[in-house]
C-alpha cells in the first residue's frame, strides 16, 4: 500500500455560516486532507501546532490511524483562522488570521517521511512546498494545492513548483488568475503546459473539473439539500482523490482518475454536513462507498440516441 | 410523432460579449427553443413579430422544418432586446427592452395548435401562459419557463401556473426567489410540491439539476474552451430536453428524463458557440448525436469501489 505524506496546516478555526458557528474548532488543510485520505492508505502529517493545541485532537487523529510523528509542537500558539461565509456559501470572508507557530514552519522530514510514495503539498508558501519536495526520495506522485495569496505574491515560485508536480488542485478563480486565461478549460490547458499532467479545478457547490490528457471530465457536486460549513471541502476532496488514486498511481489510467474524483466529491459532500471535522471523524468506509455508488448512479446515463 | 407547440418570443437582439457583438440579430425564446427541438419532432411556433421582421429569418426557420403558421405579423416593430454580458458570461445586463408588438401579444391557437400533445410555455406573462394552456385540448406534457420579472410582479399567477404544468424550467436565482428556499435542492423540492413533477434548474456554465421523483440528477455543462454568446442557452436546453422527451413522454421513466437532459446540455453547448442562432441553424443531427455520445462518455464512471 502506498502511504501518503501531507504537508500543510493544522489549525483552530472559528467559523460562522448561515447554519451556525464554531469557536476554535479543529481545522487546517492537512487535517481535512488526512481525515479523507485515511480510508484508502496510511497517511502521515507533517505540520506544526502550538503548545495550546488540545490533546483530544491529537488523540482523535491518531485513533483515526493518522501518523502524527511529523506533527511538531512548537513554543507558542497554534495557527488560527476565523471567517464567515455568505448566505449562499460561495464566498468566505476572512475575519482574522493568526499564523502564530505556523509563521516559522520549516518542515524537516524524517527518513520515513522521505520514502512516502505519494506526496500532497497542501496550500503553503510555494518556496516551502519546493523545499519539502527537495527532501523527498523519488515519490511516485506529487500533488500540490495553492491559493490566490501565493499566486499574487509569489507567482514565479508557484510556476516553478508546477514544473515539479504531477497533479495541481486549484479553485476556479485561482486557475484563471494563475494562467491568465478566461474560463476553466482554457486555464487547465495552460496549467498542464507548465508541468502537471493532471489539473483539478475545484468549483465549490458546482463540483470540479478534472483535466487530463487533453480531456475534460466535469464532476458536479453530490447534491445536498442543506450544508452546515463548507470549510475544508476542497482539502477533503483532495484527500479523497489522492487516497483513492494512491492504490494505483497511474495517471494515464483515466478510469482510475475518475474514480478518484468520485471519492473526492463524496468526501467533500460528507465534510460540509458538519462544522469542523465532526462528520469526517465518524465516517465509516461503508457509508463512504454507499454514497460513492449512489453518486455514480445519479451521474450514469444509459444512453441510446433518440431514433432519427 | 408527438408535435411540439412553443409559445414565446421571436425577437431581434443586439448583444455584446467579450467575444464580440451582434446587431439586431435573430433571437427570442421561441426561436432558440424551436431550432433545438426540431431535431426530434415537428415544432410549431405561436408568437408575434412586427412588419419589420426580416423575411430571411422566416425562410430560415421554415426551411428548418418549423411551422410558422402561428407566427403572426402585427402592425408595428418587432420585439427588441439589447444586453451585454460580464467577462465571465455569468450575468447579463439588459441595456434596452422594446416590447413593441409583443406588448399586445394575445395568442389565439388554431385547431392544429390546440391538438399538439406537447406544449412549451416559454417565458412570458404567467397570465398569458395560463390563457394559452386553457385553449389546449388535453396535451400529454406541459412545460413552462419563467423569470424573475414575473416572480417579482406576479408571483401568485406563477404559482397558479405551476399547479397546471408537468415540467418547470427555471434558473437557480429564480428557483430560490420563487420558492423562498436557500439552495437548489431545497428549492426544487418545494417547487415540485406546487405542481410540476419535474423541475429543471438551469445553472448556466455550471450545467443543470434535474429533479424528479425526489431524486436529484446533476448535469454539468458540456465543457467548452471558449464561448461566443450565451444568449438563448437556456431555451436551447429547453428545446433539446423537450424534443428528446417528446418521443416518449413518460415522466416516471428517469432514463428518458436523463437522455432529455443530455440533449438539452448538448444543444446549449452548440448554441453558445456563435452569436444569435448561427450555430443552431447549421447543426446536423449527426453532429448533435456525436456530441451527445461524447458528453455521456465524459460523464460515465465505470465504478468499482477501492478495495477496503
Amino acid at each position: 500500500m502506498n502511504s501518503i505524506l501531507v504537508v500543510g496546516s493544522v489549525a483552530l478555526d472559528s467559523v460562522e455560516t448561515r447554519a451556525g458557528k464554531s469557536e476554535e474548532a479543529l481545522g487546517g488543510s492537512a487535517t481535512y486532507f488526512s481525515l479523507a485520505a485515511r480510508h484508502f492508505a496510511p497517511v502521515k502529517i507533517v505540520g506544526v501546532v502550538g503548545e495550546d493545541f488540545p490533546a483530544r485532537h491529537r488523540e482523535m487523529l491518531e485513533k483515526g490511524g493518522i501518523d502524527l510523528s511529523g506533527l511538531e509542537t512548537a513554543k507558542g500558539r497554534t495557527f488560527r483562522w476565523s471567517g464567515s461565509y455568505t448566505a449562499d456559501f460561495n464566498a468566505a470572508n476572512t475575519l482574522d488570521t493568526q499564523l502564530n507557530v505556523f509563521a516559522e514552519f520549516d518542515p524537516k522530514l524524517s527518513s520515513a517521511h522521505k520514502e512516502c510514495p505519494v506526496l500532497f503539498l497542501a496550500n503553503i508558501d510555494p518556496e516551502l512546498q519546493m523545499e519539502v519536495l527537495s527532501q523527498m526520495k523519488g515519490p511516485k506522485i506529487v500533488a500540490a494545492d495553492t491559493m490566490n495569496f501565493w499566486i499574487d505574491s509569489k507567482k514565479a515560485a508557484v510556476k516553478e513548483l508546477l514544473g515539479r508536480v504531477d497533479i495541481l488542485f486549484v479553485n476556479e478563480q485561482e486557475a484563471q488568475s494563475l494562467s491568465g486565461a478566461d474560463g476553466n478549460v482554457a486555464a487547465a490547458k495552460i496549467l498542464t503546459g507548465w508541468g502537471p499532467s493532471v489539473v483539478v479545478i475545484k468549483k465549490g457547490e458546482h463540483g470540479a473539473l478534472l483535466y487530463a490528457g487533453r480531456k475534460v471530465y466535469p464532476f458536479p457536486a453530490y447534491p445536498k439539500e442543506s450544508i452546515e460549513d463548507p470549510t475544508g471541502a476542497g482539502d477533503s476532496f483532495g484527500g479523497g482523490f489522492m487516497g483513492a488514486l494512491s492504490v494505483d498511481p497511474d495517471l494515464s489510467n483515466h478510469s482510475n482518475l475518475k474514480r478518484a474524483a468520485v471519492y473526492g466529491s463524496v468526501l467533500a459532500s460528507f465534510n460540509v454536513e458538519s462544522f469542523s471535522t465532526e462528520r469526517l471523524e465518524g465516517l465509516t468506509r461503508d457509508a463512504l462507498d454507499a454514497r460513492a455508488r449512489e453518486y455514480v448512479e445519479l451521474l450514469s446515463v444509459d444512453f441510446e440516441p433518440v431514433p432519427a
